[in-house]
């Protein structure tokens, strides 16, 4: 973290690669293979992308192993999206190293705060939180009433989290989102809406990533639960009682409705949806826009609204577009069918009397 | 509120249930089905949970009226979900009660605050804004210039009033809402955008919650309305203009948009849509992931895009699912017909000279 | 701004049209066609609100130059939209001028702050941030280091802008944006998720308007772009290093993903979404809802998931609700076959032999 140049030798061992070219070549950051110039490194994970390299301008560039000579410097990579992971990781401005209370943060009493943890300008800590090593809140970020907040997790600017939160271990949570919030539970009694009272909580495991602007509703009872590794995007929502697993991912603009258990490894892409009360198996994957809508058997790949195995909803696809032939079609045989009926009819009735046939 | 335990017989006086098992039995709090524990309490407002009841570990459940003998202890309701609501507050955690201006709060000038508010740390009230009695403003709160807010109203972290918002009694607007942004309204002057002046505001009515990170604009001129009794869901946007009337339930990550009138008690599912300037009838209900493109009569129930009656969609859905074997059957027909239009002509060719008959 | 009454011979002047009316009547300012007043001025830009004009109560009306005599005082324009437009500014509240730092707000290193800026309650400004002249913090904006912003910009209430985004001139952000949170980005170790770095920044243009709750993913490297003159409705995600051209609208809760190129006056109207790494000609068109899942040519009108030209999107949408007749009109057909088949087999078997025919 915090370079600002770097030997292609270097870079090369840090990736485990192997260097098709001058060891001493030195660059001063990764690029894009579009905006890359002669002192960027760049990659190519896939063929298409390999094809532009020797018609770009950059100083070197990280592809996979089996790629052959390219006219820029070249770094041979098992798995080139991880080696530019790397590398990005190299260059990666250094995080200002922050320690302390800024004086403008409020916060509660008997609130226990670990080693390093930074809590920056106008934050709020409730009573009895407890903040492990290494927590960074930013500014404006308000933690509730009997929030646990575990060693390392980063609270970005503007996040809200509700009372008796638990948030674990080197957990990121981008500006904005919004934990423990009531979930939208109402009793119809005539025509009016009780509120039924949220008295559960969220539980957020070790090692999530929450994006900016998303939004976690509480337990009616017990927690809502998003499973240690998982990752969602910017604008979900998920709501009460929903059970995430472990190593999930969920893109932007999804919504989970509550008490939906997902499996491990679920992955639900943008703009999808899963309704209440389902169950999703581990390993599913949801495509993007389409809505669960039933329980998934684990290892599906499903997509549409409602969702169904992704090769029939395609197929479903394609002959949607087809629909105006298709009409056309038949529109075609009913008049086929007129014609043979009149033919037909003009032959039976010109067939020789045969009193005996009937 | 506040309640850490309590016994069978004093939850079942209130709820008005009949208790079947030991009245003096404890208690420590409510539970899910799945959850319960023999100190819990839980319910079981449909029949497939009643069946799960006795393989539970749950000490006591709340079920209906209806329910045979069950081998935990029972209280028997009317409304079961009612009763579950009531249980939840009996047990909810108390709010703690803070009352005055926390010193790091910025209060603008000519402010009126009623008894027992609360503005909370770095809380900012605009001038001249109203505060009814009981007011809670928490943390981080934003009060534009000139905004009214009637007793009771709960205003979570977060939250943004733009200046001359009008809020009713009772209002709960969960943490990083924004009521009063401009709406999207520009005239297009060529190839450019020139922006229309927003000088309406936003009223929210009595009753009314709003969940996390919604967005109400307000009007270009005269106000967006959201009716007594309405509850908004995480994530809605509500467009400039709209009328959403009472008891209404929209539900996240829902869109209305602009100059649209909602009638009273309608229902809009999660992700769904309405289009601008239309007028929904009292009493319909959108299923999620359905858009309103015309105007509905009270009482429709009505999904997909464009809606149309609930029925039909299933219909057209169903029939969806069976294209691929439609199509199939379609191309079957065009080879019988083909086959029936050789065996017709062989015969027509066959048959005997009928000079006259032509 | 700032007027609270007018005379029409004025406002005749202000909109270059023609009076048909006292020039000294005064009205008190704009209302919409239905809740205009005698005192009130309003438009009708279309044909159908023409027709109300004279059973409205509405003090004056701004209209066509084509439109007939009314029975309301009229002004005639040539843009009576345009027209609106110039009355509102007249009567739009003014801003209230504040200028300097608010004391509770922090402002860090080597800022550098130009003639004329406010910065409000509680904002906070990183360290080596320039801001021109007459920019406004709102309260609660949270600003990281290095952020650049032009001349005249404006933050509501509770905008994040992260490290290193520049923004441009006379931008507006609407409260609680999000600019330059991380991009969702993973790279797949067995079954683990390996953060992505992102390096990169968001870079908005002159003249932009984005409104409430909306994120923009920084770069991965290189930055994501908003151009020139575009404009940005409520709820919405735009993915890592996406460049959205100049003077696009993009409507309410749309996803744009990573990497996507959108030209330039592109409209992505409500709850639509664009796939990443897609190039979106200039002018086109994306009706709402509809989902770009691939290249489209300039001055494309395309619509439904995945997007096609918008006629033959409705074309299948009617195909699809006739879904239910067409299946029984190839059942009918399938029985019609049937029928001719058993009368045709009839036939042939009731010809004379003719042996050598076969």
């Amino acid at each position: 973290m915090g370079h600002t140049s770097a030997r292609l030798g270097e870079l090369a061992r840090l990736v485990e690669g192997e260097l098709d070219g001058p060891a001493d070549k030195v660059v001063v950051g990764p690029a894009t293979l579009d905006e890359a110039g002669a002192n960027h490194i760049t990659f190519a994970a896939e063929a298409r992308y390999v094809a532009k390299v020797n018609a770009s301008k950059a100083g070197a560039v990280i592809v996979g192993r089996d790629v052959e000579k390219l006219e820029v410097p070249t770094i041979r990579v098992q798995n080139p999206r991880l080696a530019w992971c790397q590398v990005l990781e190299h260059f990666a401005p250094a995080r200002p190293e922050r320690e302390g209370v800024h004086p403008s943060a409020v916060v509660g009493m008997d609130v226990k705060i670990g080693k390093g943890v930074w809590i920056g300008p106008h934050a709020v800590v409730g009573d009895r939180c407890r903040l492990g090593d290494r927590v960074v809140l930013d500014e404006h970020v308000v933690v509730g009433d009997d929030v646990l907040i575990g060693k390392g997790a980063h609270l970005y600017p503007h996040v809200t989290v509700y009372a008796r939160t638990e948030i674990g271990r080197n957990v990121t949570i981008h500006a904005g989102s919004v934990l423990g919030c009531d979930g939208f539970g109402y009793v119809s009694v005539g025509k009016k809406h009780r509120k039924i009272p949220h008295i559960g909580n969220v539980v957020i495991g070790d090692d999530v990533e929450i994006g900016a602007l998303v939004s976690v509703d509480r337990g009616v009872c017990g927690s809502t639960v998003i499973g240690r590794g998982s990752k969602v995007d910017n604008l979900v929502q998920i709501g009460h009682n929903v059970r995430v697993g472990e190593d999930c991912i969920i893109v932007a603009q999804t919504g989970v409705a509550g008490s939906a258990v997902l499996g491990d490894r679920v992955t639900l892409a943008g703009q999808s949806g899963v309704v209440g009360h389902l169950k999703v198996g581990s390993d599913t994957v949801l495509a993007a826009r389409g809505v669960i809508a039933r329980d998934t058997p684990a290892g599906s790949f499903v997509s549409g609204f409602p969702a169904r195995p992704h090769r029939e909803s395609m197929r479903v696809i394609a002959y949607m577009q087809k629909l105006p032939q298709m009409n056309e079609t038949v529109a075609t045989l009913q008049r086929e069918i007129r014609e043979l009926q009149d033919r037909l009819q003009r032959l039976e009735e010109e067939r020789p009397a045969t009193g005996e046939a009937r």
